[in-house]
């Protein structure tokens, strides 16, 4: 699992700071995250084929989290796409773009799909073989979704000496990793859990942006791999988090911890601050693996 | 008259590239001329100070020359901006930038005026005491204009020796300098002629992207202090240029010549070609005054 972060700022973009947008790698998928203005940029810049971005997920109609989007549809025309994409985000998402495109006499030479959200509770909303992508109702000035990615349980592996020892075909190898029971060379059924074990543990990335306190959410993330926490503020002004619905350094590591995640990563940082570590320093007095988000970081989740 | 440029590129913003954005500086005034994805933070790089700019040109609804405009719109409003913006444009962009305002439960808390353009026939969308701004129609995919900026005449210049030798009281200074005839001390009436001298040359810039070659636009253009014409692409690929609906350098060069401009500077390359110095060759063999654009440039034309 990894995450390269292309921005990670709130509210306008800025010759160093880009507004959000994220792309996740599961399991050879490619998951676009956000798009604020000047995404397209960002990916060129970090070398991320486009043709491999399939699904991008718009967590909420504030500029900063899409103002990207419609110049990337429109560059993936101009570049001759001829893959489908997919877009989840809130309802409105699709007159915005279908507007703009009808108004430049244009359409796109691939299918784009949407998938417009408007339900308050989580949804699935996107499963594939090993994949699944569930929304997370946040609360902020207007409907806005986290997204939890989930990676399906993997196969079982084989512990072939008890295996060899049980006198199984090798034609059931396949079902064994799968998980079923199975029967020996000598017609006995032999339990599945008595020849393999777990596979890899599952990863899950949870992002939660933009959003105020909200403690109804840690159900939903509860035992994440990673969870992306926005922290617009800091505690000491903490008076301005709730009026906007954004949350604090402290606040997002309290959710961190009540949902005892693996790796809290903040982001969103207003651009009043100069110096972001200490966001990190703030987050780690209540929690104690805490990451901080950069334009152009690479996270690696092993 | 300070011309900047923010992008001269065309189709898609690239890490080098920027899409159609340019700053005129006239009289005082701080015109925006298109707004293509990026605009806002090539202004901020170029120190341009958001609030000297009033008004914005839109020539046509392609995205690589509007894509940026909401987001700037919306910056302006995040550092509460209290002067009005005055934004002209093709009938279609107070949509565009009200359905995404409204999806995001947004409003500017400065006034935003829209002058939506239809007419195919150049008109006068804006004047002051010393400018005036006119639609040039070019032909394009969809409906495009160009815009001529021109300064008004100015005050004439004082003969002061000549004003003083025919006894003219200061009083009457300034009606000399807007060109009236006056009484002077023995009752007589002084020709203007006799005691003032022309002023400054007024100048003039005509912004033409994005077109096809197109020669009745020359008129309109006749004499221009400078000429911004499109070169999308080189002689080599003229073939593109017609269906496409843009020109070659050596078209921009052959209208420059036709309009007998002071200046003519070509920009909107096709990032095909890696080194646009070739388009400035292929323009002068035609016409002699040639200049390239490129992003970040500052013309001054005194």
């Amino acid at each position: 699992m990894k995450l390269t972060i292309l921005g990670c700022y709130s509210a306008t973009p800025r010759a160093l700071n880009n507004p959000t947008s994220q792309v996740l790698e599961m399991k050879n998928n490619m998951f676009l995250i956000d798009c604020g203005e000047g995404t397209q940029v960002q990916l060129r810049k970090h070398k991320i084929k486009f043709n491999r971005i399939k699904h991008i997920f718009i967590s909420h109609l504030h500029g900063d989290h899409f103002f990207g989007l419609v110049g990337l549809i429109s560059t993936f025309r101009l570049l001759t796409r001829e893959v489908d994409l997919h877009i989840y985000g809130p309802k409105g998402i699709k007159e915005i773009v279908t507007l703009q495109m009808k108004l430049a006499d244009s359409w796109t030479n691939y299918k784009l799909i949407f998938h417009e959200l408007s339900s308050d509770e989580s949804e699935l909303i996107y499963e594939s073989d090993d994949v699944e992508v569930y929304t997370i109702p946040l609360k902020h000035r207007i409907y806005t979704n986290g997204f939890l990615f989930k990676e399906k349980e993997g196969d079982r592996k084989l512990d072939i000496k008890a295996v060899e020892a049980n006198n199984i075909n090798v034609a059931y190898y396949r079902k064994l990793q799968q998980g079923f029971d199975v029967q020996n060379e000598n017609g006995e059924i032999i339990k599945n859990s008595l020849v393999t074990k777990p596979g890899l543990v599952p990863k899950s990335y949870a992002f939660c942006s933009d959003t105020v306190y909200n403690e109804s959410m840690v159900p939903l993330i509860k035992n994440v791999s990673v969870l992306y926490h926005e922290s617009t503020f800091l505690d000491q002004h903490k008076k301005l988090a709730e009026p906007t619905k954004h949350s604090t350094a402290k606040q997002a590591a309290s959710i961190a911890k009540l949902a005892n995640v693996g790796t809290l990563v903040l982001g969103h940082f207003s651009t009043r601050y100069g110096n972001i570590n200490v966001f990190k320093e703030e987050a780690l007095s209540v929690y104690e693996n805490v990451e901080l988000a950069e334009d152009g970081k690479v996270f690696s989740f092993e």
